[in-house]
């Protein structure tokens, strides 16, 4: 039966929409990849002996020597600090698996697109012959100097949070793994906007998050920081709690931090009475533990393509139902956070991507729903054009005031 | 006294010109270089939620499943195959030293802008913080599934040769140090039309270089593979041969298999009688030493901004004179070669860059200036639009007579 009684609106959850070209979606997708995505230009044309005497040798060579003697301008005179490098072994590629550096090069250049359409920001894929992370930590300190921040993308758990955490600490430069935090962000806002549309706060609700892969690791990370109520969260063996002794480092920092009910057993079992439920597993959910949740559950269910949990039951029972696809509402897309966030970094000057910069950035993301909030609409469409702007303030003002800036 | 004797028209050297806006030509190249010189954008737009699941996902997921099970397929639908990274460590900028990778930074983006103007091809700076050849090699490696060929800049002899040869050792792609055969590529094709139009072939020439730094080396190599008459090459302590004690391995190899004369003491003394002399050192030549050489010399002074001699001067005695600088007649630019050289190994799907790979760009690039051939018009001008198919089809075709392709 649905629960919708605290909802503004009645939620009619619709089918998913088949697209006309949907035939032939796989040769429009691979025309569109033809040829590669990307393309590096001048911005400057050289069209003479004296444009050439300019951009390059000998003139060239005054701008080399003012950078040299005062390190600071080559933030004006390189595009070096609004440059993105998106790094990735190709291990956790999509919901795919590890297919390698080359085979995610695809995603690395979509992601660039993204950078360059939504932000106006450079970017460059770098795929890596290595999946060590001495190796990977090392090349990517060793190519720092040629960019102004680092996005780790489609690296697997457990090693994205030690490359990250390593490189965080080497460079001073904004370092973000995109499928922890630009997820956590965007997780979130949604959620953010789905408490406020059932009249809750987010200190009321009680949040099973299904997966604790690295982008079930940070949204619970981040709830945490934004004051939810509790929190349990599970992975293949079942609930985390500090009596496991399967842990990774970063599951048992996370057990230390949540399940204060003290659940055991397995996602079902915290499910029980649970107002959210965040899926981010790629398994499946039983219609049953839908069932068991509170009333007015939230339900994220954002494997992609497929989701955890069908929309459509979940809807039969939940107050607002999200998930990764375009072509339902409410779709929770990491669009929506990182070329905001890179830019705000960058605008400010930021040395670092912290916590409160991510924070900021949620709720910024959130606010641009503003007074249309709906049990269908929690999170902006992902290219909703107020929403670069929206999040590159927030985040460009909560680096300034935390002083963590190089201007 | 002017030693034009043999040459089709009287040479006559023109005075350095001097801009009319050489007052202000700091200002100007800094307006040049503000905000950096490059930007990366995405080929397809993204206006739609639609194109967003082409170009994001879940459409590429599909093309990343296609490049797992097929590897050749990413030379199809991502931009690697036309992709040059431009690695520096920045330790030989120009002829200004050891700067940095950051303030090397200008070069690179110079270098990435005549790729995508002149060649049509993408370029990004890889700029590393270490000169360490271990961690260079290692790192350039790790990063290579991201490109389609690797361009060395401005890394310091005799490193760059042991980085050169590992990286072509451990990697199948193009892989360059323009500052060698770049250089090397364009001074051939000037010393063979230098010969030709006064009436002498390659094999009847004894050549001094001056300099034994990377493109010293690598010019002596090419001209010797080209089949000159003799050389000899020296460096700050004097003429190298094989009964110096004090060479490192890159010139212990070339003192094998130079020299045949067997000269012995200063650059000076090889001068005498020498039919040619190539200026690669930025140190300064006694007219003396000119005045000492055969009849109908053939200099290339290439220091820049500040060629061994004075062009004028040197034309006195000389029957070509080319320098590096782009205000006076035979510019010798390695622009004239690394675009088209990169060109025609991707074209081709080239493996490698080989020796008959740059013999044949060195012969493609003199043969542009075909029968318009004067003495103060030996190689091409730098923005000759001529230069990049005629050097790309020589590459791709040698690269395709060795077999040296993936296709």
């Amino acid at each position: 039966m649905p629960l919708l009684a605290v909802a503004t609106k009645a939620f009619s959850y619709p089918a998913p929409v088949t697209s006309p070209e949907a035939a032939d979606s796989d040769s429009r997708v691979f025309a569109v990849h033809e040829g590669g995505k990307l393309t590096v230009s001048s911005r400057t044309s050289i069209g003479s002996i004296d444009d050439l005497a300019l951009t390059y040798t000998p003139g060239v060579a005054k701008v080399c020597l003012a950078i040299a003697g005062d390190p600071s301008l080559a933030r004006r005179y390189t595009w070096v600090p609004r440059l993105v490098a998106v790094v990735s072994d190709g291990t956790a590629v999509l919901g795919l698996g590890d297919l390698g550096p080359v085979a995610s090069l695809p995603v690395m250049e979509g992601k660039v697109c993204l950078f360059s359409e939504l932000a106006g920001l450079s970017a460059v894929p770098i795929v890596l012959a290595t999946t060590d992370v001495d190796e990977i930590v090392e090349t990517v300190v060793r190519i720092a100097p040629s960019f102004g921040g680092i996005n780790l993308e489609d690296i697997s758990a457990p090693r994205c949070f030690e490359i990250e955490r390593r490189l965080k600490e080497r460079l001073s430069i904004p370092v973000m793994h995109d499928d922890q935090h630009g997820t956590a962000i965007v997780v979130l806002a949604a959620l953010r906007n789905a408490a406020r549309v059932t009249g809750r706060k987010l200190s009321d609700l009680r949040v099973t998050v299904v997966g604790a892969g690295a982008s079930g690791i940070a949204c619970a990370r981040i709830m945490l920081e934004a004051g939810i109520g509790d929190l349990a969260i599970a992975d293949r063996q079942g609930i985390i709690h500090s009596g496991r002794t399967d842990l990774n480092p970063a599951k048992a920092a996370i057990a230390l931090l949540t399940n204060k009910a003290g659940h055991i057993g397995t996602f079902v079992d915290a499910m029980a009475g649970a107002d959210v439920l965040i899926g981010l597993s790629g398994g499946q959910i039983p219609e049953s533990a839908i069932a068991s949740m509170a009333p007015n559950a939230l339900v994220f269910s954002l494997a992609n393509p497929t989701p955890e949990v069908d929309p459509i039951m979940a809807a039969r029972y939940a107050a607002v139902v999200a998930t990764g696809r375009s072509d339902l509402p409410n779709q929770i897309n990491n669009v929506l956070a990182f070329p905001g966030v890179f830019k705000g970094a960058f605008d400010a000057g930021a040395t670092a991507i912290t916590e409160g910069m991510k924070l900021a950035a949620s709720r910024a993301l959130a606010d641009v729903v503003g007074e249309d909030l709906r049990p269908d609409y929690v999170i902006p469409n992902p290219l909703d054009l107020r929403v670069v702007p929206a999040v590159s303030e927030a985040v460009a003002a909560a680096a300034r005031a935390e002083g963590a800036t190089v201007d």
